[in-house]
């Protein structure tokens, strides 16, 4: 007999759960005004839009703001498996400046995995779809789900 | 006949005067609840409270904004000797979640510098002096000064 | 009237002859047994067996000989324009440890480039096809020519 | 009553035993000439000459051999207390070349630990004490000892 309170469901499905989860437990990227775009398993890809609060005098975004976009778009793909899973480290590198008004777009998606471990590159561009920063960054996997019970379909 | 547009001043001064200006042109910092604490040639220790709006649902830090503060404290210690330096790239690992309420500390420091680029490494703690991030930041220097004709005295 | 000592050449011929005299001026590599597989614009592909002096009492590869034949693949993959091109620093990230007998493929491809940084991602496979290392590593570019007087025709 | 197959030694001896043991199982780092000038808990410091076979046609060292002796300076400083310890991943920064006869210096030393991974800074520098590179380098601790039952003395 099967456990009642244990779920099943497409992997998509289960990646679409996680987001709102998350989404619902992060007011930090909420006010910094992040859309979600898109989440698959193993990938996101968030916006963002350079305000004045994120500049500095010259009108150029504070490379913080950049890193944070880039972290919160790796935490959507690296959630999308139900188990909670949290940033280890990441190294980013700044290749072109984002400008008041623009809008970033990261994209990250996993590219390898061993046991707990992750790695995820995310590429921020701005509207014209220019590089602005590529970002790789560690997952760390804990045995905590999102959704106690949920699982991914085989 | 020396050029009488051109000052020169001792390194601490040329420090202190080019915290100013960087911090006339950060609003993003300064909107932060950053608070610049020490400021020396190739150093510099901000704070800044970890608030409500910085955290997720478990009342840990965002870690976007643990690598901002990071980013402002380097971006103090490497603008101390007038010539306007930006961030090319750094690199972060995260050691122990920081927490609502928490103040961090973060003191960032040149380790290195070649022709026009320095590394510097940044430490944030906890207001109990616990490590919470090390950061490794790639500095390049640009030709430009931050005020016009000031000079370190040699 | 053209300058006679001036060449140019498609870009496929220019990173091939580059290629030809960095390999000549590289001892170390061909000592570690490396074979160039493929080199086009922006991206190279290097192979290298593990040999007995390169492993440990596990048989594992020493991590800096996987260090080694990425940078390698680097090198060539970033000297494909003419102009010499130095390393700036890197990350990698470990996947899977290689073993005694391996056959090692590095493969690095440009990222992103700006001025006269670059941007390069290199994936270590062995020859199962399974992922052994990332690595990511910056370029510097130097004004001076590998072969003089040779530009890429355009 | 104790158990007579568990000794405890002080930590400096069993940082002492563990690089024997390390040094007989690692050819590599014997081959290219390594030797280790210093190990204590947590930190180990390695020379090596840069030879003919390490250096390109400019006579400048092969990144890959800084980054192999840094690796295994990392290696000899992560396990000095008797638990396995593998590296993650690695960033390096490259200073200033290293050239030909030169005899090269590499001191790691822990600068954070979490559970079972640990945070390594590691300097290369040459004879003159001018440094080639710094790297910061990330280990994971296996749950296997390096000497059956040895614990360091409390």
């Amino acid at each position: 007999m099967s456990d009642p309170t244990q779920r099943s469901l497409p992997a998509q499905e289960v990646a679409a759960a996680c987001a709102r989860i998350l989404w619902e437990g992060d007011p930090a990227s909420r006010a910094l005004g992040m859309v979600i775009e898109e989440v698959r398993p193993g990938y996101a890809r968030l916006s963002m839009p350079v305000r004045a609060d994120m500049v500095n005098g010259h009108r150029n975004c504070h490379g913080g703001f950049i890193f944070t976009l880039a972290d919160s778009a790796f935490a959507f793909a690296s959630n999308t498996a139900n188990y909670v899973t949290v940033a280890a480290g990441a190294s980013i590198d700044f290749i072109a400046p984002a400008k008041l008004g623009d809008v970033l777009s990261a994209s990250a998606e996993v590219q390898a995995g061993a046991r707990r471990t992750g790695i995820y590159d995310i590429r921020v561009d701005n509207q014209a779809g220019e590089p602005i920063a590529l970002i790789r960054s560690r997952s760390r996997q804990l045995k905590e789900q999102l959704i106690t019970g949920l699982e991914v379909a085989r």
